[in-house]
């Protein structure tokens, strides 16, 4: 109860370290029957893989999922679903400049004093590697969602002040840039941004904004369980989320009932939609079968080359200055982690949902 | 399963509709021996029972608490705290104008489409009056925490575009006004902006804040239970909630990484510290030791006067205009609501720290 | 997570203690429209309450339960069901005999050894009068198993030495005695036997078996949630429970593997059938279509009035006789306790069973 | 929460197939601090594995444990333990037998009738084989209860009729027989009866006792969560296991309270003993601080070469005859199995007793 367990019904747990033997997760849950195959996975944590440019730490790994069970004959058995991908670089770094200093901005202070000591090597546990276990049981999340049509699309809002135009945007075009902002001209600028940032030893933060479509009305439990707040604690475990909204979020506390709430009205179709949809598709913490809308914010990178004040294992001030190159900014490769996280925590939901009545 | 259980060590379950025969909530996982008497869980529920103002719905409810079980000669006994409050105002409504009806903005469909029908008196289980278990069980998490040295304050920090200003900001005027605001002339402000949304049928937002202090570092779990993820959670699933920042939040997603990380410093007394505190308090999920400060965004409330337009339940559009006085505003009855669910939370991961390593 | 709360989804948390306020339960997780009343529930709370009979304790309580919560127009919700039954008896008894004072067989010792003190008024938590909650929750899941086609009917299978005849057994005559055996014979002689037991200020222990029929294939998790491993702890958390088995039991463990499997057989309306059923109808965890049997036994009752050995808070050997009347053997009021908790655990399986594969 | 998960604290997740690429297991929630290496599973699985002796199956198995995460300089950091063993002996073997056929006293039919479809090869993850991820996660328990001064030892108690003899009984001598017997004269007559059975294509049940020594009192959860119901549930999710006894377990049904009573008393260094332990060393579900004594009753290996009746997918009366070598009994290699379940079991309520008193 370590906290590396994460859904109810569709559970996982995740295990790993930056630079331990590698990183994996096992899905315990996922409903039998369900096609899948290692390049199901791999798409996925292809997206996420470091080295893809120059904002992108140039740490090269291969980040290939092995299926080690719960599969047979390529479909999934109900049992179980093992998923390692091996650490591949390895090669020995000095890591003193960092073993006993805490570096700004990240949890070597709070792990020393939980445990006592920590495995300081890329950040242990910390590391954002870490997310590997979060992509691959993802991408099997995703898998089933398919099968009821529930898709999940994240992409890049903004980075830093530069933000997508809504008018512009087209999704299609996500993956068009290596910034996964599905606007080419607000890609350009942010690059531009960025190639500055690099230049002043600096990075930046930004939003990843996440659509969910296909999604019945029904899912989520009322009071704790609603679905948009496991949603918030599924993105706010991302590491460098500060922030969760979902619709119109902070904005609607400046907004007037009149305006914010989405009136309902019949479709030609006989079926109930909403002529708004300020809520992000849930309401009461239930579905509501509009598209299901949040954004998560990241903090900038807190791994930056200019020197920085802080403080050793031993109590005394120093300053530190974290050397190798460093990804200016994590939106772009954390994308397809908020999509994962989505997927598991909406795929759980589904699950839950077919215990709503009885049959 | 269905969403009413909370917490892990210190859990609670929930239960209880709008005008059922009562409200209630059992504890399981308090620690034995902490002094405990009904006293210390009503002086919480007095802060959010209605009937406070005029900006508070005109239902008259006592809403005391009875404490059933699980103390003994004023002590905890480690056994469930089962408490208990009777709804008192349940005279007969006519709710055929809403029995067919879907509001907007609150969860009537979602609730019919999940379980097929739902109890539509008074909104049932997802009425405010759900709140009342979860600052029952806070009042509790409270004074296990008031053990400890940790307390938790929550404040209205803004209503609509009307916000508190940090200068003026006093913890110790919050109680002064009906709207919960540390600061006067915000509050004068508010009082008029809400009257002034009364004429007009209308509804404000806000957004609440919440200042936990006495924190140790070492609390939290890394990957999904991180503290922040976890309060997220809490505070996410308050009905009206629509966004969640700590620390910085959604202002880190435009700031640069050598301006957001807080340097660490050697405080005169020999213990670590923080020169500033964008992060919150929590780093990786982890409490630094630092003040903890986070922001939930409440929507407008949605029940107005107004007519507004909407389908019911046989397919057909009408309008609808919700009758009887409503509160303009949710955020100040909430703030207690806040402050519980953030005690809840940190009581959980106090006791889960407990096993962060061998004795 | 202290203990209190039982199943996953059919998810039950108790509270109460003997001479507390009341004993209650909260059920989250019952799927909405199963029809549910006060009566569903008292008929089973009549069958375990004490007075019925000379073999019972002499305590006068009504115990009748109250529904609190999540039925609306004679139908479960969805939301949580609670139940409350008041203690009435609680005149003031004289525990200075016990309150410092170890009772042999009891948890006296065990309870201050794990929280520094304890409630001893008539045995707080762990008094006999916790099952209430079981019971009444179990009424519940009987509701919903009698929806699926699925009976769940325990007896006393034997008292001391006294068994029923496999022969005579006949279920329908189970309630013609106060022992609750299903043999009149076996009844007469165990009677008389704890006549005996009476007079010699003695107790007896005895065995419940239990009988649930109506399981289609394909409950039970593989590995951990097997379905007799669940409902051997559902069984064993009874108080007074020594042993558990399943089918042959202890008996399979002499047996040969030839004896002891059961042939499959094509039954002459084309369904799969067993010839025997030494399995008790679960295999590798999972229902197997047939009946499942299984027993429990219950130690004798700890509490007897002859003078016994122990030891009290200050460390003195002394001598302690329990004054009062107390039932010479649990387990005919047992028999209901353990119906319950074998319809909680299967009520909770059934739905678990849902999410085995796509739909 | 497909039944993959045990534990609350010390929380472990197994996974794995006979036939496919591993078994492995990863726990979440052992404390920071504890030293462990490779070695320290290894021994464990080395007393499981198959190909000992003309009793156990001739696969060849190296079972090798590999350490993935969560040590870092020889010491556990307080995140997931994760650990593989691959299947090395993966030769093609022909089952098309065993395929359509459901093998009588095997989870086979269940397994089709739960998900539609199953891994069919050597028993897919229903094997014997899935007892890996169990030993190796109990290896890492008892290490922790080590520390502690806590010891586990289990032992076959018998096979078949043929019984250990108490008064010869010699832990020290277990490991001496291929049956681990802890007394040699029952394990001669034992190995007899088991080649009488291998010539008789036959197999035999036993029962294994296990001992647990040096537990404080204090340990367990009143009401569910029981450090007997655990264990109950713990042990009888092994496959084979038909039936679970503490103390005096099914005896204890015909004994009476003067004798069934264990009387307290002082012992001579001024702490509280027992007389007897009819208890087995837990009274009301909480450890007394008396030794841990259980039992438990496993069936006959069910593959048994002889033919035998049953029915094959397409509704097929048909006749099956195993073939290969099967061991004739799996009590001796599910001694450590029974040990690693206790162990895991004991180290999360030690963990959790932490919870019991504020501090």
């Amino acid at each position: 109860m370590a906290g590396s367990v994460f859904g109810t019904i569709f559970r996982i747990m995740t295990w790993g370290e930056s630079h331990g033997k590698g990183i994996g997760v096992t899905i315990d849950g996922c409903p039998a029957g369900l096609s899948l195959c290692e390049e199901d996975i791999q798409q996925y944590l292809d997206r996420r893989k470091p080295g893809q440019s120059r904002f992108t730490t140039s740490r090269q790994e291969n980040d290939q999922a092995e299926l080690l069970s719960g599969v047979f004959e390529g479909k999934t058995t109900g049992t179980p679903i093992a998923l390692i991908v091996r650490n591949t670089d390895q090669r020995l770094r000095d890591y003193q400049a960092i073993k006993d200093v805490y570096r700004p901005g990240h949890a070597d202070y709070c792990y020393d004093r939980k445990y006592g000591f920590r495995d300081y090597r890329g950040g242990g546990r910390s590391s954002a590697r870490e997310t590997i276990g979060r992509v691959a049981a993802g991408a099997v999340a995703k898998k089933l969602l398919d099968h009821y049509g529930i898709q999940v699309d994240a992409y890049t809002k903004s980075i830093g002040d530069i933000e997508v135009n809504p008018i512009r945007l087209d999704l299609a075009k996500r993956d068009d840039n290596l910034l996964y902002m599905p606007d080419e001209k607000a890609a350009e600028k942010a690059t531009a941004y960025l190639d500055q940032l690099i230049k002043e030893q600096d990075s930046a933060g930004g939003v990843v904004e996440c659509l969910i479509r296909g999604v019945p009305a029904g899912l989520g439990e009322p009071v704790f369980d609603k679905l948009d707040a496991c949603l918030a604690q599924a993105v706010m475990s991302i590491g460098a989320v500060k922030g969760f909204e979902i619709g119109d979020g902070f904005a609607a506390a400046k907004s007037r009932g009149s305006a914010n709430n989405d009136a309902f009205i019949m479709a030609p179709d006989g079926t109930v939609k909403k002529q708004t949809n300020h809520s992000g598709g849930i309401l009461g913490g239930i579905s509501d079968g509009s598209d299901i809308l949040f954004r998560a914010a990241f903090k900038p990178t807190p791994s930056i080359s200019q020197p920085q004040h802080t403080v050793n294992r031993s109590g005394q001030n120093v300053e530190i200055s974290i050397k190798g190159r460093h990804d200016p900014v994590v939106v772009p490769r954390a994308v397809v982690v908020v999509e994962a996280m989505a997927a598991l925590t909406v795929a759980d939901h589904l699950l839950m949902a077919r215990n709503a009545g009885i049959i």
